[in-house]
């Protein structure tokens, strides 16, 4: 550690200017605005500054959000949608919002798929010249169990779709289980961009590998590093195509022997069984939480994560961080006292992971009732330190919100480069509402996305309330202002 | 995680402007002048931005830092001044940069402080009516121990050195032990704003606390949350006072415990016993490597970290982070086959914990030699996700970087706010050397700082890559176009 330490940065002092918005202007606006700018940017918004800041002390002098992941990832656990821990997360967070006080909090009820994985999920590689190697895999949520017994057949190692249809227009995937070995590109910066370019693989890679005969696929992790966890997350069948093949995922570091051991023995054989299942569809909610506008209450500002959670661990992560940074905006609204000019709704949206039920639910209703939603937030990339927001709208819905910058950079928020918003809300978008998704650092997000590892140990309190103070912040300015 | 993912950044073709020089012009410089820069930056630097994002993959694909970070944790292991660990880590870090390949590599001798923990180091609070309470303590660097038995004495707690003064002048300080309780202010967003207010409770505890007749020190450890870890670090016995007092510090959870026994238990007595010692000084090195620059050899540019660590650990945050980040600087030059045109040197530097020697023996040695040393890099704030550097020069020089600002945004560097180099640097600036200080993310910094948890097992692959990436690419452009 250094002895003599960084100063103090004047947090309500800087006001900074917005390079987003200079870049715009570059292109389209003539110099002399940016100097009107200059002065607007570096004179007004006092009375704002102040009162983010009271908004961000708030939060880390007096956050709960740590405590109530403690709650959610310790004392209720893995919340798979339809199974007795979601529905305990529902009423936890229920009557959580009810202890905060709103003006209104209610149960949305929406019918969820119930996926299985059942109580054998086991996989080895069966070698021809070096004994057989147990490797760890999950089965993809959604994916069909084996037969009992499992499946063992030969392994086509693909690295594309192109090489796939090569390989399986001369035959060569018929009887096989296709193995797609696509490793994170660790050159991105930020590891959703790693995720993207890989996301299909996991999504319609069985259905993909059922068009040439194959029997299963096993899919490397999608994951930044090399360790012995797999990744599960959910997988589609393609209607078009008949056959359902069993997916699973392999850990990196299982992938990576398999792939080693498969040069020097093109015909080993892959062997994996799993009792995964689905049961009909169940009623579940989305948890909503309302805060009526002084001025503009037809004007509605949406957060919230998802309740949901894969079932390998805790899911304090992915979404826990989500959900409780949503409930401690509505406690910081309502411990200071902030009455919103327009509405502000806190949504637990159920089901992200594996149907989007909920979301699609929430914006089904918003359209049936003819609601105007302006904005609507969510926090679903983790609990890390927030960098920024992503932003999904018009250009200038865009420009709106970029006039904070300088507001926000005191407090590490610069990062408005991005434009995911978020699954859950963005069926939104078709009417018109802006959308913004909370940025954290993503260095660490994919080591224990989906994994056994997404547990509450691993969630530190500072980066949590740090999150939770940048929606809240953005939210204040949102529901003062609007979106012009 | 959301489903759709945001989309990727065109890491080549954004060029953003830089905020804070933008905000320097505000003030002195005329608008047209902004038009001038717009227009610079936006379409100049395009083969630096090339070269920027080879030496980044050149590190992300094939990097070694961690590997070599976990052989100075697990295999080397506490490197406190003067053990043989220390001197292990001298001979590895030495053969290292023989290997990697240097036009010169040497050792520069320097004596350092040999300060020993000892057997001995318990504690416990005997209180008057509910029993006692072991807890955990740990000797502050450079403390005397205890007579053998420890002391035991009634507690004095203050929240400063006013309310100490206050106290002590009426003699309530004399035969009594000083407890400083001052937590970190959760309000500041970054870390090392905390750990400044704190410090000099550590530092100048003891002796402050003797001018007043108290018998020994225990300081709340310098921490961002709450646990039963003990902080160690360096304190200084001020030569002005005669009497040397034993100081310790007490974990978070320790100091809430005894603060709390004290509200109801006035009267209850504090016991420890430490058996930590001085003895002579002893002989080792700064290590170092250079590449001599081609077109300009005179002018040196210094990157480092500090080989040294504290005692309860591996240091593998602090600061052997900085160790290898500093390595891969010269390992990435090499592999790329860069050719720097000013001379580069890394410097593995000793002793920067308890006494800062190997920092003071470099700068009297480039001032004997009379070399020309522009620009001092250090980093030792952890192997977090970097976000910036900090900058302590002269305007003209923070001119001077900031010009690079748009060129290193697309890896998350936005930061040049602080104004730190590091201490092993700072000797240099009399100089007239430009100090630059690796700027990470500081949430986590402080759960492990001088703790027996700082080990390998908290290092991030990717994080502690990046901050090398960016100490790599800002050095790079250093070699190639000086400071002006």
């Amino acid at each position: 550690m250094p002895l003599i330490v960084r100063k103090a940065e004047p947090v309500l002092k800087i006001v900074f200017l917005n390079p987003n918005s200079l870049a715009m202007f570059k292109k389209s606006i003539p110099i002399l605005v940016v100097s009107a700018l200059v002065c607007n940017i570096s004179f007004g918004q006092k009375q704002d500054s102040i009162q983010l800041k009271k908004i961000s002390d708030e939060i880390m002098l007096h956050g709960k959000a740590y405590s109530w992941l403690d709650y959610l990832s310790n004392r209720i656990g893995a919340r798979l949608s339809g199974s007795p821990q979601a529905a305990a997360a529902v009423e936890y967070t229920h009557q959580l919002m009810d202890s905060i006080g709103a003006d209104t909090v209610y149960l949305q009820p929406c019918m969820v798929p119930r996926w299985r994985r059942g109580d054998k999920e086991t996989a080895k590689i069966l070698t021809n010249n070096a004994g057989e190697f147990a490797v760890n895999i999950c089965a993809l949520g959604g994916s069909i169990g084996t037969p009992q017994g499992g499946i063992t057949a030969e392994v086509v190692e693909v690295s594309s779709y192109d090489e796939l249809k090569k390989i399986g227009l001369t035959g060569g995937v018929k009887g096989k289980i296709v193995f797609y070995n696509v490793p994170f590109d660790p050159t991105f910066v930020n590891t959703f961009d790693s995720y993207e370019r890989t996301f299909d693989y996991r999504w319609s890679g069985a259905s993909q590998a059922a068009k040439y005969g194959a029997v299963g696929t096993v899919l490397r992790s999608l994951a930044s590093g090399i360790n012995d966890y797999p990744h599960t997350g959910v997988m589609q069948y393609n209607d078009s195509v008949k056959i359902k093949l069993p997916a699973c995922a392999i850990s990196t570091q299982g992938a990576e022997l398999l792939s080693k051991l498969l040069k020097n023995d093109p015909k080993l054989r892959f062997h994996f069984e799993m009792g995964c299942y689905t049961m009909p569809d169940v009623q579940s909610y989305n948890v909503v939480a309302e805060l009526k506008g002084t001025e503009h209450p037809e004007e509605i500002i949406d957060v919230g994560g998802h309740l949901d959670s894969w079932d390998l661990a805790q899911g304090s992560n992915d979404d826990g961080a989500g959900i409780v940074q949503s409930l401690e905006v509505l406690r910081t609204f309502r411990a200071m006292g902030i009455k919103p000019k327009r509405t502000i709704r806190v949504i637990m949206f159920m089901n992200e992971e594996n149907g989007g039920r909920g979301g699609k639910k929430y914006a089904e209703e918003a359209k049936r009732k003819g609601e105007k939603h302006i904005v609507a937030m969510e926090s679903d990339a983790g609990g890390e330190t927030p960098l920024g927001f992503g932003i999904d709208g018009t250009d200038a819905q865009r420009a709106a919100i970029l006039r904070w910058k300088g507001l926000l950079l005191p407090y590490g928020l610069y990062d408005f480069m991005g434009t995911d918003g978020g699954s859950d809300i963005e069926k939104l978008k078709d009417q018109g509402t802006l959308l913004l998704g909370l940025n954290p650092d993503s260095q660490r997000y994919f080591d224990t996305h989906h994994t056994p590892i997404d547990t509450f140990d691993r969630i530190n309190k500072r980066e949590l309330e740090l999150g939770a103070a940048s929606m809240t912040m953005m939210l204040y300015l949102v529901s003062q202002y609007g979106i012009k």
